[in-house]
């Protein structure tokens, strides 16, 4: 399922944004003469299905030989230039509003480390497996304020870059925001990548936690993610229509904070 | 110069086929610990101003921590469908056009073996860096049948390729295809590329050499190139107003063969 995660992550960034993707190319180094072409074939295949999944075209792409396997793809879209979502502009009262649930690196770390059951596995792949087209799609209509995908930073790292560019504060309501299964359980027996760690750190100056978050859940927060979910910074009046709208496309969501006059540029963790 | 010749060879394709770029990402591998950041901010101001040039829009892109240097660019265009130029399409009677000189292969494999001047470092720097652009534009309103952009596959491995999908002949006259300063001498001393020892094995099949054509011209002709020119088959009544309206844009070129109705998919070399 490598390609297809690669692809949907790859996707994200349009979807993001409110976009549609429209011209997709495979970016390719691959140790030909150390793994078997089969592989290749498989990442590619993956790839192709989730690009006609997003009813982009795949138009090519460049390969190279290379000292371990990377793969991405390159997306180009369209969109409509009154209608670009960026990750600034959240307004005080929004709700933020996050359409897959984290825990993506820490559960990714398992699987390296073997500490997976099948179900878990399938679980987290799925997860990153799928597109955010539909979540992407949902927003059309709404007056939606801010948006984006989060990825390498984490939940909180991205918050805080929506906080900083839309000169608010963002309140997250960590009971509420969604884990995968064994999240917690793995954070507790320290299966935690590096990157997590960084975010953890780097957030530190710009992130007030509650007393009650222990330094477990702060990382959880901040677990660096590959292929996550939209977060959406909607108005509140709006929230509950956009949330039915994401639920008839198929798309879960929670309301995991709110946006906030108060402390501009930092993130209130309760 | 390396950032400009990497985006002239990737923007190569959009102008082979007639297009025009739109919008460019950069991709890049860098060993952030182990090279110099001020290397790569010159590949990517390099590569920036060719894009400039070129019209299009640099919007991005990725990087990653990479075992050695690794730069290129993701392009994406647009041609209006009844004027793609494809390398297939080559008509009996055609004047193949050549708007580069070769020797690449073998210049670039002499500057890393410190054998060039001054001097002839600048012109290989120069032809590989010079944009396709005004070539492409120089095309248009013409009945060019076929085009393709000189590049890996060598001189003879890209017109086997044209002349493979048009199922025709294809004649190039030797001693008119332009060289590169010192080509022939560096040849002589056996500095060619690996590639290109590749490229004369696996067009051995399809190509017939005069007698008079030694295994140094063979190699010459066959040679691997970056960042080449085009390769533009064209009604040979037509041949010399597209010369003149290449020469009015600054693009030299040399009518180097034509295409034959005879041996359909083979070179002959005279």
């Amino acid at each position: 399922m490598f390609g297809q995660i690669a692809a949907a992550n790859a996707l994200s960034d349009v979807y993001a944004m409110g976009g549609k993707p429209i011209t997709v190319m495979n970016i390719v180094g691959f140790p030909i003469s150390k793994l078997d072409k089969s592989i290749l074939a498989d990442i590619l295949a993956g790839a192709a299905d989730k690009v006609k999944e997003s009813g982009a075209t795949l138009v090519g792409g460049h390969s190279i030989d290379d000292q371990e396997p990377k793969f991405g793809l390159s997306v180009t879209g369209t969109i409509h230039p009154e209608r670009i979502r960026a990750n600034v502009g959240a307004k005080p009262g929004d709700k933020l509003i996050l359409t897959k649930p984290i825990g993506v690196g820490i559960l990714t770390t398992a699987i390296k480390k073997d500490l997976l059951e099948e179900k878990e596995l399938k679980e987290v792949m799925t997860v990153m497996a799928t597109l955010n087209k539909n979540a992407a799609e949902a927003m059309e209509g709404y007056a939606v304020s801010a948006c984006t995908d989060v990825t390498g930073f984490g939940l909180l790292g991205h918050a805080r870059e929506i906080a900083d560019g839309s000169q608010t504060g963002i309140t997250i309501y960590s009971k509420d925001v969604p884990l995968l299964s064994k999240t917690r359980d793995l954070a507790n027996q320290n299966v935690i990548p590096g990157g997590t760690r960084k975010n953890h750190k780097w957030l530190a100056d710009c992130i007030d936690y509650s007393n009650n978050i222990s330094e477990i859940e702060q990382l959880i927060l901040c677990d660096a993610v590959t292929s996550g979910g939209l977060l959406i910074s909607v108005p509140a009046l709006e929230s509950v229509s956009l949330q039915q709208t994401l639920q008839n496309k198929q798309v879960p969501s929670v309301i995991i904070g709110e946006v906030t006059k108060e402390n501009p540029g930092r993130i209130t963790v309760l």
